[in-house]
């Protein structure tokens, strides 16, 4: 067994992650943090949670700590600059780090400090940092000792357009309208996410620019320049959505075809086939030939794709569809842990979503 | 008073014009029909109703007939093909006509039939057949016998899209990515309505080609013509999601500035003036400069429009909120009749969006 | 016109009032107040109200203001205790008040210091203060100058049990299950309303006693008593749970039949007869037969009303829905306002609820 | 491994065995039926399934039989009747049966035929057997060949007032008020679960009388009986309620403390202890001091129950919760199966709800 820690459990990612945890073979919860909520219990602050004292490992009495103790491996929920700063000093005492804020996702400097509005607090580790998408980069996950999980709208639109910048089938151009379910804004109270404010009610949101838009263009530069075809810049539009469900994201991506992909006459079908085979083998991305539903993901680690062409304009259209709080936050975070630990990435992780 | 029928009462969009009709003051419910539900009275099938019979001037004990008694007026809720037949026949008999679906709002018979796969009931009724858009032909509805009230997604898109192609500042290269709560699928059961498959899911549909981009197309195209810059065509992609919530329609759309605009220079502030100015007047749309929410029009004949730009990518971004029951069917429908009858448009429809 | 003030206008409460006094032929809004926002404009604060600008008498751009400026009328919207302080300073200049706080419902300053847990602010003024439930007091009311809106639990639980302690034909030994929409819990936030707690889930509270409760019995009993048989009290059982839309009350009430009715063998058709002759004529109040819907009354003054027996025990169940904003509250102090200024009750409340 | 089969496997139960059974260890899914989809793929109908190829030992290409395959296990997902038939013949081939229908809950046929109105196909059957609550009968569970698994209200309920009937505490005069998640309708279309019908709404339904009482008050009789006081009968009203959320149950429970524990007088401290200490070493059954969420359970098998009294009245309250879908259906028959089968009863079912 490999002892865990949960940097910040009282939040929503900290909640899930003790629910996915609780189904883990391999990895052992040993210290809970939080900083106002230190002394009490896990079962004082989310009571469900002592239904897991009978069936599972999870301790529900186990006490939230200030500071972690020492484990092999740590969970980093915080916000980002705060992540960083736990991160170092985790790193420092030998733990394996699992980042689910931003502070590690993007390489350059320069990008963070004008999306996150503040010095980085540790641009040393921003080079041996890996962005933790197993679909792409496993190999340099399995011998990092920091990965920094990329955010679910970022993960979800990603995943939805890798095939087509690898396979360079698109021109850099491209818009993503994001729609994600109210848990994405987390545990902290706002007007925004009051259930008689939020209910019934659609809206967008992060008009000016939202911070996962770097993420999304800087994978899909590295995903066209991995595949050969260097490309200058993105001119990339992403536009993230309100919904009124706890979980899901769909992630709506418009393209143009590229000329080859046009002279090749390239159809809908040969579209599928493409994104299947670039996602063969894959455990959790699925390539499906009509509309995907978020609420398949439910609960669950799966993304489902589907690509396809608006044969009037000649566009190309990616749905694609994750739990923001799974496969976009803690799912794919043990996955990148079950992957740094040379484990099945699927390790604890199997199963389908909650449906109906 | 205005006697007027309600043609196939037990739509969801007779219902709904049961409850704005009992508020208007000059328009007077005398005869209801459907096909298979003839015989019963309305308080038969809308239990709720009963509710009306103290305070306003509609009879829930009315009972629904096959055939429309004589009227003044007719709002038609028949699906298509069927509409068409009905329409026909009011107009025979000297009744002036909105119709709520799609039959009359295409000119083009040849794109009417391409989309909805049969012959035109009734061709000859095309020419004198007015676009149920007030926001741009009120003069030609003042006069009109049949004005064809235009479909939910299209009202949505089109109020945002109508100044952008009137000025001349975008390209004809558009995306309208439109959002729906899920009563504009009608009351028919349907797997994809069942409440347990669709809470907490989200998903588009359609994606092979929806009925209302013709429409948005067609509109486009003239405020364009009638602008003075005739286009040769739109490429135009509309993709319609269902979302968990029962009313309400959230349309982005997503355009490129035309060169024109980017000579100037066209900041987000003057874009937002340009649309206050096209719009100044207009009781049902308002320009606003933060995020629209859906809930804001909902049961209200509101339109929220938030045009801006992405600083970025140069690109035009509209978002644009209506109750899909309302300014996106039944409100316009009224704002139709009373434009017909040459009363202020707003006579039975003012007020807010029921909010929370 | 009758001038007339919003106290506290930026709750829940106040934006209900906005939306129903647009339509009041009668009752023009010339002050809003609020402590935390004076100085915004109730565009500042709810942008949605733009929309009131071009049809309705409310000027969205109108200033909130610390103190409210003289009127005839004034709605109180503030929380209990502070409310009882506003009440007596308007009184003092002459303006007719409905107060929609709990500060002057209950007649016994003992039980309110009880359940309120501070000294009354204003004893003085229960002698003169009516109960605002126009179908028990409409005589009372139209002479008052101060006129106490009950709670929304209480109006539905009321009106689904007076006829029956009125007629004498239940023992005085009841259970009110009662099922709340999330909106009554108010503006401010907290983690149980929070969007992602609150959705998918259903929830007691207040299970060690809930400040409905007192004004229920109150009223029970004094329906006894004017009935002509004097109760010593009540065993009344009351339990509130939140549910996961935004309006809307359904309260179930279950009750022993008294001997009496045993003996004379009341059927629940009987029994609905029995209600229906109790409520003849009640603009707002509907007996049904069925098993009533909270989304009949959805954003209207309506309650609809199923009273019927349970075969097998012998008990009587009455089922009663209301939007908690409008009957429950704001739809209501109109209703009263309507009846203190001579006019009918349906003034500017007429209508049926937004369906589907 | 035991092989098992799923008898109407397009059911929503069918569906979440699938979902259940992916996570068991040594259950294996070998055959599926269902008589309209026949010859269709498990794929074709949930194409989400797709995702379990990866990771469990569910084959999502299986074919939807019309007969089952021999196999040592099924769960019957039937309607009741046609249950019955399936149950027969898979008895007669020496598969052991979890019966999901209420076949051979009700050991009297009378009242079986006179809630379902129809002639028991197999009453020879209901000797041998076996009400499926491992809590309550886990001994006899153990040995049978045939499991009745209770319904979803009943068990919710039953748990609630297991130990007040066991322990003498309460009169044998109950009222239980639940409130069910829109699920527990199933999957066939109506329009009381059409989304735009039922969200926003509550409604009580099935108020002439539902087929879960007699199993609630047939398990209460045998609680009192086997605790030493045979009562002859309970007065229980037993009343359910539509929820706009897709999963959960709500069961708030109410009766009169019997003299003796008023004698004692019993706190809601002692209250809570008794129910701990009858529930002490329950795997899935969590006695809380504090009102309980259905959300807590959503997606698992797990029970939360809290009992208090109402000190103003005396009366006890018990709210319980479960997911209808897992502790109320399918989750207690793999828990019924574990049973049968001599394993640990939460093989296959540990682990926390999905929250938020």
């Amino acid at each position: 067994m490999i002892s865990t820690a949960i940097i910040n459990v009282t939040s929503y990612t900290g909640l899930e992650l003790l629910r996915l945890l609780a189904q883990h073979p391999q990895l052992k919860v040993t210290s809970v943090t939080a900083r106002s909520l230190a002394g009490k219990t896990l079962v004082d602050v989310f009571p469900q949670l002592q239904a897991l004292a009978a069936t599972t490992a999870i301790d529900p009495t186990m006490v939230i700590a200030e500071e972690p103790a020492q484990t092999d491996l740590a969970f980093v929920c915080l916000p980002h600059a705060a992540a960083a700063e736990a991160v170092v000093r985790l790193l420092e005492r030998g733990t394996k780090v699992v980042d689910l804020s931003a502070d590690f996702r993007l390489h350059d400097v320069a990008v963070y400090e004008e999306w996150y509005k503040h010095t980085h607090p540790a641009p040393a580790l921003l080079e041996s940092a890996v962005f933790g998408l197993c679909e792409r980069y496993r190999e340099r996950i399995a011998g990092a000792s920091l990965v920094a999980s990329p955010g679910c709208h970022s993960t979800t639109a990603i995943l939805a357009l890798l095939p087509a910048f690898a396979r360079d089938i698109v021109e850099p151009d491209v818009i993503v309208d994001s729609k994600t379910g109210i848990s994405g804004a987390g545990r902290g109270l706002t007007l925004g996410t009051h259930f008689a404010e939020a209910n019934e009610d659609m809206s967008p949101y992060s008009v000016g620019g939202h911070r996962h838009m770097p993420e999304i263009k800087q994978e899909l530069l590295a995903a066209a320049r991995d595949g050969g075809h260097a490309l200058s810049d993105i001119r990339l539009t992403f536009l993230p959505h309100l919904v009124p469900m706890t979980r899901g994201i769909l992630a709506t991506c418009y393209a143009t075809l590229a000329p080859g992909a046009v002279e090749k006459s390239l159809s809908s079908e040969a579209l599928v086939e493409l994104y299947r085979e670039y996602y063969a083998g894959e455990p959790f991305v699925h390539v499906v030939d009509q509309p995907p539903h978020t609420k398949w993901a439910y609960g669950s680690n799966h993304c489902f794709i589907y690509p396809t062409l608006d044969a009037r304009t000649g566009r190309l259209i990616v749905m694609s569809c994750t739990d923001n709080l799974v496969k976009g936050a803690v799912g794919q975070a043990i996955q990148n842990a079950n992957c740094m630990l040379g484990w099945p990435e699927s390790l604890g992780l199997a199963g389908a979503g909650v449906n109906p």
